[in-house]
């Protein structure tokens, strides 16, 4: 309720506790971060921050896997798991139909996705200033979040049927070069 | 009502104009096409499938202008009519909250939107086969549909503020590669 009325930015920990009539204390003890609190809210099965850091963490990456690659294919056995799907079609649908769930889920995508992702993109391409990294992430959550809304939401074929090795193919090129690529 | 009802594909001109009492010539007369009565339904100032076509039309394109960048631009400068804009958030709303809403638009987007796409695609990579233009053009459609997600409704900083100049260098030329690169 806090999430919602106060957006994820304004939502502290104090305040659910307070809320809840415990102390702040508690609730750090039991969920840890504002974000796996957020997480514990949302009933994600999962942290998306965490599996997403986990994904962009040196040595995760495989003999020859772009980030790119490794990154899609993150994301697609993440969605593949269907309570995990449901979810991320929940918050998908509930951006577009209120102001609050759109600024909900635009501070959390700022926070917990498109910062670890700017982060990935400047390690990436070294030479690049901080705001090009921020329109990095930014694309590519425009791909990685339309393929997510044209793959689930309106299953557009043959989008919808297509394998996760085919998609990593066409796809995964595209976000190294928002990555990495020159996009001037 | 009849659009929502049966979706796109069983709505035809002669249940709607049983509907109005009256003959479905007179339907014909006033409203052109299914798709041109859809997008009066909508009440789109403008019909998304015209548009498309013209943009894609050969010799349509300046000298030196890519498929993506063209295709890129049209779109952007449609979105930024604010009340085409409205429209479009409406659809994208609607879309993932009702399933009638998705199977409608769904179809729309089969018949109008992706079909012209898929021609193209045919064209700017001629050795491609036919169920392959069809995947050219939903990646397509995921990319685009996705930064219109970011940029509008979750307003995704720095997409929203980016100029249409800096957006078509960055995204087109991975439009391109949707449309004739080598996905495999």
């Amino acid at each position: 309720a806090r999430f919602g009325d106060l957006g994820y930015d304004h939502a502290t920990i104090r305040k659910i506790a307070a809320d809840a009539g415990v102390d702040a204390a508690l609730v750090h003890h039991f969920y840890g971060t504002k974000e796996e609190l957020f997480a514990a809210a949302m009933r994600l099965p999962v942290n998306p921050g965490q599996v997403l850091a986990a994904a962009l963490a040196p040595g995760a990456r495989d003999e020859g896997q772009s980030l790119g690659e490794h990154l899609l294919g993150t994301v697609l056995g993440v969605w593949e798991v269907a309570e995990i799907r449901a979810t991320f079609l929940g918050l998908l649908r509930s951006a577009p139909t209120s102001e609050q769930a759109v600024v909900m889920l635009r501070e959390f995508l700022a926070g917990a996705i498109l910062g670890p992702l700017a982060q990935a993109a400047r390690e990436a391409a070294p030479g690049a200033g901080g705001q090009d990294a921020g329109y990095r992430a930014a694309l590519v959550a425009s791909q990685v979040l339309g393929l997510g809304l044209t793959r689930y939401v309106l299953e557009v074929e043959p989008l919808a049927q297509a394998s996760s090795a085919d998609l990593i193919a066409a796809i995964a090129p595209n976000l190294d070069r928002y990555l990495s690529g020159d996009l001037s």
